[in-house]
């Protein structure tokens, strides 16, 4: 067996023109897997191939969350190989989405939407800012340390909530998540952008969601399971809480007559805030990036981690 | 009489524990107006005080428009002082509900708070991004130029018009409103923020929107009859436009029963990007800023014009 060039890349299961591109231009010679150090995947885990090459060295996957690679076994069955998720990659895309909605609740437009008539007085008491707003992240990974800038530009005060505790850029507290328990009754909104684990479970629950001020939104944008949905339909039919964007749900999908199709300030989106029309676009972006560390030999982003699940 | 301490600042009527704090913020000290140097007024021309101490060297009036004061003779009655008004103060804030209505449209949030079911491929071809998209902000003032930098957070591309096309900071392009008409074609999305005269009436009609795209959102967050509201609906019941965003409306209050109030792409607000709620809050960062002004001897914004009036 002839060792590959180690700038060789393969794409799979199919090859894309805009990810061979990628690979050019970061200094990769797209090549067949059985030549390739390198395997930019594009599908999920159901094809992905039992076995590898042994030259084949690392893996990107296409996803920014790897829970159901982990669980297919595809990670565990390639104990030699370093995969690396898309985490960051469509950060700026998910950041996006969640500003909207937030943005949407706080400017009442769910009930701007449902009104049929000019009387504008009813809606002054609900209208609020994001100016001088306290904007809880918990998450601080590619979409949360996208989404600081976009809050600091219209004055909000960011508390960004990690494993560590580690200060993160542009936020006004960074705190570990063993000290969210103080967060909930300080913070206006709260955007949930952390990974789906055990630990994160229900995170969001009927306990916190009481803490929280009628004016609250709670933002989704990371896994269904983080947020217990009982307890959301349970707070908004309540009037508890201001309202929440969700673009994901537990279950997904959120089934046809679920109260959260109709509650006034429920915004639901289909696990939509990434569409494959601006994923391709980002995806190649990522690659191409990435491909550069691999052949310049830097560490590559978005690796995954095999103890910690993603 | 002993002087009182240059930096001490008076809040009346009444005290409000959010403008201590922004006084304060800004380099200022409370005081009792009886040992202030400047007086914040949170009230209207009713109540203000015959006289002042004669160390009042400045009073900040709450309203971006002044003429009330002018009528009632509060300005006149203090030749010595210097007056200055909250003109720009809101500017954030009206921005912020422009960027919301845009971000809304963008996303596509009606087409989602409408819907019953999870069933989302219909919306995957309707979601867009701000990120590479063009937004064309028509009038470059306090509004305009608050958006700007909310834009950039988000990676779109302005092109700001203004009377005289004078380079806009943040803008990638500034351009006269002569040079309007060759903007259509080549933007994603328009925001009107200019003022309302003979010249801008209908600034948006028909001919504008037909040379708009399919995806283009505009947003009026300035006066009703810059925007041609015939040409809006027609243009909305073809489909040749992705939608409107508006908070101002021709005729206003716009009627029970009009179009607007049910196309599916027309989000309305009543006249309320800027609700008294809000205005407290933008009331505060103005005056922390130009407290800061008055303390280390800058020009303060905003002065008022006794020989204009304004």
């Amino acid at each position: 067996m002839t060792s590959p060039r180690s700038n060789a890349v393969a794409i799979g299961p199919e090859e894309d023109r805009k990810l061979v591109a990628a690979v050019e231009r970061g200094g990769g010679v797209s090549a067949p897997l059985v030549d390739a150090s390198a395997l930019i995947w594009t599908a999920g885990p159901e094809e992905f191939p039992e076995t590898l090459p042994a030259h084949v060295r690392w893996v990107q996957l296409p996803s920014a969350g790897v829970e159901s690679w982990f669980e297919a076994g595809t990670i565990d069955a390639h104990p030699d190989v370093q995969f690396t998720s898309a985490a960051g990659a469509y950060a700026a895309t998910v950041a996006e989405h969640a500003l909207s909605l937030l943005l949407a609740g706080v400017r009442a437009l769910p009930e701007h939407l449902a009104a049929r008539t000019w009387d504008s007085r009813h809606f002054y008491d609900r209208i609020g800012t994001l100016r001088g707003a306290t904007v809880t992240i918990v998450g601080a990974g590619g979409i949360g340390r996208a989404l600081i800038p976009m809050l600091a530009s219209l004055g909000a005060d960011v508390i960004a909530v990690n494993r560590s505790g580690k200060p993160v850029p542009g936020a006004r507290r960074s705190l570990p998540v063993s000290a969210l328990d103080e967060v909930w009754a300080s913070t206006d909104h709260v955007v949930v952008a952390a990974p789906s684990t055990a630990a994160t479970h229900h995170l969001v629950g009927a306990a916190e969601l009481a803490r929280l001020r009628p004016h609250s939104w709670v933002i989704n944008v990371a896994r269904g399971p983080l947020v217990d949905t009982d307890a959301v339909v349970a707070a908004l039919q309540a009037g508890t809480i201001g309202g929440v964007g969700l673009d994901v749900t537990d279950p997904e999908p959120l089934p046809d007559g679920h109260p959260l199709w109709t509650l006034t300030n429920a915004i639901v989106t289909p696990h939509d805030s990434n569409p494959p029309r601006l994923k391709n676009a980002a995806y190649a972006d990522f690659v191409e990036a990435n491909v550069n560390r691999f052949v310049t030999g830097e560490p590559l982003a978005a690796p995954i981690d095999r103890v910690q699940g993603y």
